[in-house]
This record gives C-alpha cells, structure tokens and sequence, in this order.
C-alpha cells in the first residue's frame, strides 16, 4: 500500500495553542518497572552519570520509587521532606519503579520494541557520541546499534539491565 | 513470601559517583509510538498545552517524528535546520513516532500496563491537580484514576489517544 503519512502543513493545522492553564505544566518524569535496583542503580549512575535525586519504600503496597536525573549532587536537601518535593520539581526525571521480590523470581519486563509494541526508549544527548559509546563499550554495556552500525550514522543504542532503549546522540545527528 | 526489598542505606551504597565525562549528558527524550497524529497532536497540544517543537518525516523509512515539549514557541526558530538543532538540546521532550498508515490498520499500540507490563507513563506536573482534572473532565479526557479515587489522593492518570498513562501531580503529592 503507498501511504503517503501526512503533511507537515496538516501537523501544523493540527497543533492548538497551549491554553493558558497550562503555562506550569512541566514535563517531569518517565516511569518504567524494573527487575532490579542491585543492577539498575549502578547502570544509571555509573554508566549514564544520573543521580539518585529520591528513593520512596512503600512497605504496604511492597514496592519502592527511585528517581534519577542529571541534577547536581550538591543541591540535594538534607531535609527528606523537602528533598522529595525538590525531586519532584525536576524536570526530565526517570522514575524506576521496583516491585519487591522480582529480582529473585523468572520474570522480566517488556521494553516495548518487540510485539506488542509501544514505548520506544529514552533518549540522552551527549557532546561526543564516539567517546561516551567507547565508555560504554570499556563497561560492558550491551548494544542495539554502534554508532556506525546502519543508515543513522553518528548515533546508538544501548540496553539497559532491562532490556530498555536507550538512544545516545548528538545535537547535529538528523 | 514475605519479600522485604531493599534497604535506603544498600540503595545509598550502590549509587555510584558519576564519571566526569557524563557532566553534559542531558535527559532529552522520550520515546513511544502513536497510532494516528490526528488524534495525538490535537491532545498534547490541546489539552496538554504542549507546542510541536519539531516534526520529521522520512519518506523512504515511511514514519515521521514529532518532537514535544514545553517551550514558549516564540523561542521557536525559524531557519529549519536551526529550529532541529534547538529542538533535540531541549530538556525534556516527547518523541513521538508515526508509522505511516497505523491509523488505518487495525492495530494499536501497548501502554506497557497490561502483561507484558514494562513501560509505566509519563508524568506531568501541575499546580493544581483538581483544577487541571476539571479542565480535562470537560474536554472528554479518559481518566484511569481522578484526583480522589483510591488510596493516593491528590493525583490522577490519564490516558493519551493511545492509551499511555500520563500522571497529574504536584510536588506535595507524597
């Protein structure tokens, strides 16, 4: 079937100007579940460099919230009050969501990109994708894509101990 | 199975320092699939208050990209390949991708909330759950929970075109 998408004068037909409600609307967090903080929590901070910005145990309902960001350490609040209430007004955080006991049991969690598919990845802008994929690679760090595997030069994929997308890229990629 | 998580202070001591090299890494992206941008781009223009920052179409591969996020579209630049640039060194943006023709096929996309579970939602940060919930009740948004259903009070899930769980929050929420 020739599809021909849409065109971007429709797209631009289609976009409504933001009502004024939303002026504070911020983009703060993406949550996705995983298997195992004893490997998450590594990868995302000695690996990708975010910092633990809250953790959050909920003993009743047996799971545990960890937000991470590229936030100075040093402006965490001593307060744990008032660190989760500066957690929570970051932008661009990931919420790793851990259900207790799935570390040890044979599940695993879906990263969306094989059947049935859905969420895609997360993506991290980097001033040189060469030498923080050469990082990666001196880590261990599983790939999807190298930065010059494919027609998408000058970009990659990494997995995270999940299995989850991670695009690592360049201002000047597209 | 009495599981018992794990510990702050083991969370504390797996956190490792971020290497020197991930100082300019940035959290720019979030990628997820979308049926129809007939319906996606109304929604997180209208109702989010979201601005297109920049769409993409890639004839050949037969999807287009469209980046979005909350900027003041004044900042918007008008040189093409600058306005690209700009938008993929914003902090915090929603990819979303359109493969050509879904909107006409009978398939859909997975919220990653039903097995198999991975992907969780995006969350948006308000000053005023209530207030912003009204607004959405009025523009026929789907809800999975409204402000005071259930045990969490004060927060709410949406639901996108797609289905994808979009949480309504402020800082004070837990």
């Amino acid at each position: 079937m020739a599809h021909e998408g849409i065109s971007p004068q429709e797209i631009e037909a289609l976009c409504q100007t933001p009502d004024p409600s939303t002026r504070d609307f911020m983009f703060q967090q993406t949550m996705y579940r995983i298997k195992d903080p004893r490997k998450s929590i590594p990868f995302y901070t000695g690996v990708l460099g975010m910092t633990l910005l809250k953790q959050l145990h909920f003993p009743e309902m047996k799971f545990s919230l960890f937000f991470m960001g590229y936030e100075n350490a040093g402006e965490i609040p001593s307060d744990e009050a008032t660190r989760t209430a500066w957690a929570m007004t970051r932008k661009a955080t990931l919420e790793l969501t851990y259900n207790w006991g799935t570390e040890s049991d044979d599940s695993s969690y879906h990263n969306g990109n094989s059947d049935p598919r859905g969420f895609g990845h997360i993506g991290i802008l980097v001033r040189n994708v060469d030498e923080a994929c050469a990082r990666f690679e001196q880590q261990g760090v599983k790939f999807i894509k190298r930065p010059n595997d494919g027609k998408m030069k000058g970009l990659a994929f990494i997995q995270d101990p999940d299995g989850y997308w991670i695009e690592i890229f360049t201002s000047n990629v597209v």
